[in-house]
């Protein structure tokens, strides 16, 4: 389905009853990269999918923008939703996105589940995107500069079969006109995120997810916002790397499964 | 309520309905310490508690035994309730009840979670268990021999005054008559467990529950239980120690409802 | 040799010539302890080894104490070798003295090497250290409570022989009599212990050597050192306990003369 | 200096005297690399750097090869100087040629110092490399790929101003004619590497240095190789990235130095 947002067309998808579960993407993923979660979110939810601009089958961007615009997407959509309270889950660009959502509009939010999210896009990690970018001159180059970082070593390793037939799947994306360029918006869209100032003033019940091996969005970083973050709870994935729903699923969806069943707060201190 | 077991009175209790899962206590726990988490478990599932024998109000023991003993109690306790297929959840000594009674009896066990849990009593930790029993010389010797290195550095730093409240409370439990015989009998039943030649027989999907400052079962253990089981799940808590359920009773369950809930087996390679 | 401190004789060795080094033991230790690295060291230091009150062959305190006389006992042992500036090698409780050495007579110390070090006895550590006070109702009672979780569960359990001749021989040191009297002072003497507001004076070349399975002094708090000390330097042994001279001699020893050898300060940036 | 090694010019330098340190460069470092350690080792090592083929000052290679003619390549140096034993320093490429040279000409070799090192070029690392091939599009695109993820975000974060010159610096070096193609070979040279089944062969005192933010060779590498080589020790610098000898150069020198200072074996066991 489509909703207008500043004139341009915002594909989304609702699945289910429930409470609202809206999702957020990471920077390279797209409504359809939720299928394998959708059964089983949607039996409990109302499972929201979205994709934000740039992303899947939303129009491309027409000017620069940065995250605080896809926030403002976000919120209009709430709005066009008629929805006043959601539990938010993101991934990655989306839990950026998420974290600067709560901090503007926390009145929407009911609980906040963070998945191989940071607090800033530091110097490391700005340079680690402009080297995506720059590599964006083959699609083969982009494959091979996004990938393998975003997995754990042993996933990789383990799953070669797999990850050529991903391969060719994703050289395919990459070469469809004017995919790159919206990565590249996507990518520079994230260079000034910094919410650091701002995390206390979330105090919904926050669960970060790490993951060990996450080498784009380390585990230093998920600690900076646990400790930053009042209620937040954190618990890390063993033998899993950056792209986590993917790498595993099930520990994946049970944490956020778990976290939207338990209530809050729970201690016996 | 109690059941027969061998001549001898065991206490347990069922709360709610719907699919049974059965959870069997750390060495000092008792039916009642999981009375903050009853509410919300027996909402969705038949919750079934149990003190093992020398546990809480079941009767102490006559003659010595092990592990292997609580092992036939269990299943003897659920062919008393008709019970063909439960979930188990165990913590410490729990869980290693619940591996060897999975390993003997494993199509009575439709999931397994497993909390704190080591594979096998190795001599350091046998000789944890000693000084232990050692330290039952005073109830202040056992109580400061036991709590502080279960609990995390932070945990117990930081909640000291509900640590002095507690201090009282089980200095008094450790008083009571037979309390710590009751106890020695229990640690001296898992100085001869080890798991190791038979996790490959587990072959229901398990997931273990990890804290970051375990100093009891620490980390390479439970990992070892990772790498051991077919299809086994690994995460960890953070800022956690061995009563992790006490410390972090939101992720704690959180962890054990999410896995509960969630289909398996998930994976999209 | 001894010397005299406030009446009291202290014991001491100097082994060898050159760049002066004192080494100031931890809690259990005595000069004895170092007996096999005494001639590596020796060959390339003056070695410099102390018993401090109530230790090995120094004299039993007679008064309660801190380790701020401990503390004073090292300046006073310092000027009476005229020595104006030595490097300090500390572990654990000598690790401490070392801290407070250098924050209160700085100039004395050229560089400083501490080794399974904490920035303060936090709570837990008091009752740490209270659970072994208790425990000298026996000796095996304090054999058990201390000397298990001193090591890494590694290497307790592949080197059994050799604990059961330690067990033996240190059952009958804590028979001696006045033994355990000495230890119950020293921990109490370490009760006191916190550095943290004034760890930031120390600005000589500090190396903190870190023990990857240390339970007593956990990363954490060796972090903590690492992060307060301007000019220090962190590295962790793997595979390793809080006892790590006597876990891992080699790399302890490789550490310390690593440190000593090398030019400092060293950057290229 | 020059020596001949089929056929073509391998440039080397040899300073000081005593006790040979052979020096194995990373892939895109050169004996200039090692200018800021110079003075020191040289003091007290005959310290050997040497350029391999297509690094530095040696020559370009003319055809294909792998890390096997690396190997030849200094099994001929060593006999050109007529050393028949020296110790071996290696880092990540470095210490790859140098596990093959010591498996297979074990009898020069004394003591071995890994520094970064991995067991083998696993599927993931393989992609790692490719991905720096395809970047060999622009010298920006290869130094965007290759620099931020060899450091720790920690470091690139907090030395920017370094940084900005460094990538002016090498982005010249870069663009130097031959450059790309010579590291293009020698990244290809690696894709074979995998010593796992011949660690064993490895008798001699084994130093691995690992960094705790080594993203290229993570530590469960690193651990591979502890666990597989008979006498290895194992110590880890914090707050460190792969490019360990640049980002922690006093750490480095002092665990290299300790390391070839400390006799062999020391236990107490």
């Amino acid at each position: 389905m489509l909703f207008n947002f500043r004139g341009q067309d915002i594909y989304y998808e609702v699945h289910g009853e429930g409470t609202p579960l809206l999702v957020l993407n990471g920077l390279m993923m797209t409504t359809n990269s939720w299928t394998f979660m959708v059964e089983t979110l949607s039996e409990r939810y109302q499972l929201i999918l979205v994709d934000m601009l740039d992303q899947g089958q939303s129009a491309a961007a027409t000017d620069d923008y940065t995250q605080a615009d896809q926030v403002e997407l976000i919120k209009a959509f709430l709005d066009f939703l008629t929805l006043e309270t959601v539990n938010i889950m993101g991934i990655s660009y989306g839990s950026e996105v998420a974290i600067q959502f709560t901090v503007k509009y926390g009145s929407y939010v009911n609980k906040l589940f963070l998945s191989n999210a940071c607090p800033n896009t530091n110097d490391w990690l700005k340079d680690i995107g402009r080297s995506w970018i720059e590599a964006m001159q083959s699609p083969l180059n982009f494959y091979l500069s996004t990938i393998p970082i975003i997995y754990s070593p042993a996933f990789y390793n383990n799953n070669q079969a797999w990850f050529k037939k991903r391969q060719e799947l994703l050289l395919g994306v990459f070469s469809q006109p004017g995919y790159l360029e919206r990565m590249k918006r996507l990518i520079t869209s994230a260079e000034s995120y910094d919410s650091r100032s701002e995390l206390h003033k979330i105090t919904q019940p926050t669960y970060i997810l790490g993951a060990s091996h996450d080498l784009i969005t380390p585990l230093d970083q998920q600690r900076e916002l646990y400790e930053a973050i009042e209620n937040a709870q954190f618990s890390v994935i063993q033998s899993c790397g950056h792209a986590s729903m993917y790498e595993k699923p099930q520990e994946f969806l049970g944490a956020l499964i778990g976290f939207l069943e338990t209530p809050a707060p729970l201690s016996i201190v």
